[in-house]
């Protein structure tokens, strides 16, 4: 396929939500009409194309008009929606005998796009969706993917849209819960997303002025926790706010933890519980959870991620324009370039323990269990 | 004391945080030295007058001036302190033998209000703080409250500050928990508080836009909601927001729950965790909790609740100057207005299930659990 | 036209936008599902079924169903359109002879509802869209109001949805004000809306933390003004913010100024022009005008607003389903009621110079330029 | 003056208000008492040493406490103050013979410096003040800036604190007045901050989704704007945003502007107001004006805004303890580094107008007027 023949394009949003994808989507749209391309999106995922009976009105693949991403720049959530059922790749079917076992259904997928007559396809997703937009690269479909993830914990781009919006709304929570523990004269432990890496823990920790932040890049030790926590109450300040990410682990064999527990945390607020069992035996003050992670993925992105989202859809077009494939947008401040997807997936982008960050948050007096 | 013999009053308050106490406390500054008076913060609920020890700088009472209350009228929290050392109508002291008794030692209290030459005194507090008042002024002390609870169930005034931030907190909250649902598919199980009475759950339930709204008034059968849950999963539409507040619990005796354990939950959380582990039964889609009831007692006021505290401040300092004590300020729509204290303490205001709100609800098509 | 016959109904907005219109047209489609009726919306005020020919897809009338309106209670603006071509009841049409003359063309609006089938409307409009409501009712048109201005000033009710969302963006807009004016140590002079009553300057100013307020309801004595903002110059408070409603105006003849001129401002930012222009004479500090006006119409409704919408919007149906016609819904705290429009229109709701919201500015030491 | 030998640092703010500034001075603070050091706080600019007779009390430069500092990162302005009375450098002096002369009183400051026995400063301010810091560094003052400009137009840093904040705020604002300017069917010219360079303009335009977007970097022709916007016109969307900086300008002598006009506008509007009245004899639609300009220096900084401004304050720390003196701090993302005084002052950063933002707002469709 070659550059300059592209007349329909596709986009498509993966995963779970994340504040921006609208902006995504607006932005590849109002790009691909400037250049005469006509712009389809495809709904939940792939479905659009690889499920279509599930879409009786026949309106697994839409028509993107100006109209229709006039107004959308600014609200939360996908209009196309995210939901894949099951993974293309891995589709679990039945056999004849009953077991089920997974099958390969991308060309499907495939297929599917060439029945749309589509030349080319933004990908919108996480680690998952781009991995998968990869295969379809190397089975020939023209792909440039948008990296997603509200975690920022991808590696070969500066920033992703939907963390400054994560973020923001992680430190408005922590400001409120400052309030409770004062009146309450106890320790807040606040737990917010981030399995892997402790981006949001991190920033928001050191804006909401957390005493004490636990991410999974520095095991803590609780006994140091538990002693720099009694060491800061006094008469007038009688309360603590701990932030905590998903993934953060104590570092010692005390509680029969070890290192690759991290980010295995069955279910939200694990890690705030686990803290609060540990300090309830070390401080005087009572200790409660507030598991923010359920509110993080969802609303009106702010200003940063819009541009930023908008400035990752355009840029994305214009991968394409250029005949580029296989290749993810990313964010190089000041600039927006490509890098192959290859490059950019199964790599994590963590928290540099002894980084400007960390060491600004311990000049500020905050605590990181180490 | 007679009526125009003012010239100093004192200013409290008592109990949990509540958005707006500053903004009443600037009103009865600023009505105060409008007036000629004199006005003085008491530090910590009472503290500052009955344990003047804990203050060592002798700051348990401070002179409030214009200068000082400027700027905090959007300011969260108190900036007097609400935390009491125990209940000075029954302080816990320990006897000879070591056994621990409750003693009355609000005489102190008295006693300490007399030696800065108070001559009558502002309290603004909850259920507990004017029972309090109300001895006082008993004991001779000229006293005024202002009711307190963001709950909004306080009988005897149409409405309450810090009750409408609570609300557009919580409802901000479930606007972002539609995303999470949506893209997770899941049923999201928000518990907001309102121990013995739903208005918070009630009111941003509707304006969030809630599947089901569960409150103490309206003992549920959970067969019912997930009936009714099940019956609204479409393709389209495959999540589900539930509203329950603190108090509310299932009416039947098949989980061995009897009335009055409404109001009784131990600890944040537990009527969601009921309402879940009850819908895993019944409901195939995955149940998850967010309990806000931490993030809800904080934060600045909204508009609404500025002009409440402060319409709430200027009524106290009017009903001091006009000779009352032993009164509470109420708010009469559209009026402020005063009632005794003992009319409206011990009294609930509770959602009437038959209302007006109520039905509103019913015919958006919330589901209430009955 | 008998209670009980009720299979359709049509809803629709006129006049300018107001926060909530969405979360009526919600509740007034929910509401009509319940009860088994179809309900459509007319778009562009009455243009829809008055100007079909506008309509080249046929969509001047669309129906409304559970999921179209599913997401739009947060949602600002009106997702059916305000903007009437011309009032029908004085519809400009060119003679043979070309001259302009008003025609009432509202019969064909009336054959218009018919050619639909509509058995009943709700209108939601302010002062003028009510008194159309009033006509089409008198032609035999099942019709229910809903009153809709975020002026806050028509009679009849206690309160309008959107009012709530305009003075809390405006108190946001002065916080921020406050900055400005005292890092410049200038008078800042904000103009807000309200052209014939002083609601959204008095609570916003109130909130705000204002010096002083000027609204219609009391003619200003310029003088005064800069006496008091004179008074509170000091070291350490060397600025002023003064909130203006557009329809204030001075009461002296001294600028030539007559009652009857209050509202009659061509532009806005009038008013506040002509402040900053009195006090340059009277005070040595610099003054600068920020006109808020257009701010305030747009914008996600406060939960206050969208809870008082949805509520409106379900009695209007409930007025309708009890054989209701020519009224309005009307807000009687704590509940909804309905009243004759004929009670309503023509009569303003305005300020209290000597009510309790003015007695508290008062007391708070805001001056009111008299 | 050795490294190390530092026992006691002052910080001052200086010039307009910016979001953030109460941040630095946090970080500045913990970060020295974290050393050990002891912090004072300059009132005022540097009046709090170079004018004592203005503080009675004695508080012109005050010590900066843990305590004090500990909850002011989200709040706007600074605890400090920022107005000089006049620049010490040109401090206007009367003679003799009554003539006014400016006269440079520095060494007074100097001076007051040793007094307090203040071994380092950090000044955080803008251009003028990090002249000024300059000039003290090289009378031998051990000092290092900050830099404060919410247009984010300063030469040497890649992001300044503020300008998040205010590029948000103009979002919002943005945001809003599309509801305005569709349901009045008008042109609403909004001018935002930026004299010289056009960054907030351009960043709350492209996430406002305005339809023109004029900045200083690029002359506009009106002609071209007005064939632009009376292309966009339609039955459905026949209103616009022109998002104008305060120093835009038309290119052509037409109107008798010529290039060096930009940025000379005498008064905040004046940008709006020329494009109005261009605008008025070229698109048959009413357009008006909205002025959000005093609205953007105050407020509580964004998150983002926080993180930065601690991240600058803490820096500022490190590079005195470096032994650095005469440097600024500046964001190199992702770290913070620093720069000499003199390589940064005096030169703008502006718009690329050939740049990767305004090529995105290209694609959107955006029109920027040439």
């Amino acid at each position: 396929m070659e550059n300059g023949t592209i007349k329909r394009i596709a986009v498509n949003t993966g995963g779970g939500d994340a504040p921006g994808l609208n902006a995504v989507i607006k932005a590849v749209t109002m790009s691909a009409i400037q250049r005469g391309w006509e712009v389809y999106g495809i709904r939940d995922g792939y479905n659009g194309v690889f499920l279509p009976a599930q879409y009786p009105n026949g309106d697994g693949v839409i028509r993107l008009t100006q109209e229709i991403v006039k107004d959308i720049t600014a609200m939360g959530g996908t209009i196309l929606g995210t939901t894949n059922r099951g993974n293309p790749l891995k589709f679990p079917m039945k056999t004849a005998n009953g077991t089920v076992v997974e099958v390969d259904r991308s060309d499907e997928i495939v297929e599917g796009l060439k029945r749309y007559n589509i030349d080319a396809v933004v990908a919108i997703g996480g680690d998952g969706s781009l991995t998968m937009a990869n295969e379809f690269h190397k089975k020939g479909v023209r792909i440039v993917g948008v990296p997603k993830t509200i975690d920022n914990d991808l590696s070969g781009t500066d920033t992703t849209f939907g963390f400054d919006t994560a973020v923001s709304f992680a430190t408005e929570c922590i400001d409120r819960l400052h309030y409770t523990a004062k009146s309450h004269k106890r320790i807040m432990v606040v737990e917010v997303m981030g399995r892997y890496a402790g981006w949001i823990a991190l920033n928001s920790g050191v804006s909401g002025s957390a005493d004490v932040i636990l991410i999974p890049e520095i095991p803590y030790d609780i006994k140091k926790v538990a002693d720099f926590l009694n060491g800061t109450f006094t008469e007038e300040k009688d309360y603590a706010i701990v932030v905590v990410a998903e993934g953060a682990f104590p570092r010692d064999g005390g509680y029969a933890v070890i290192e690759k527990e991290a980010g295995k945390s069955e279910r939200l607020g694990g890690a705030a519980d686990k803290v609060v069992e540990q300090l309830s035996h070390l401080v005087k003050k009572e200790a409660r959870t507030a598991i923010l992670g359920h509110l993080l993925r969802g609303g009106s992105p702010t200003t940063f991620d819009r541009l930023l989202s908008l400035r990752f859809g355009a840029a994305a077009v214009r991968a394409l324009e250029e005949g580029q494939s296989g290749v993810m947008v990313a964010h190089k401040v000041p600039n927006m370039t490509y890098i192959p997807i290859e490059e950019a997936i199964g790599k994590l982008k963590t928290v540099n323990p002894d980084g400007e960050t960390i060491r600004t948050g311990r000049e500020l007096g905050i605590c990181f269990g180490d």
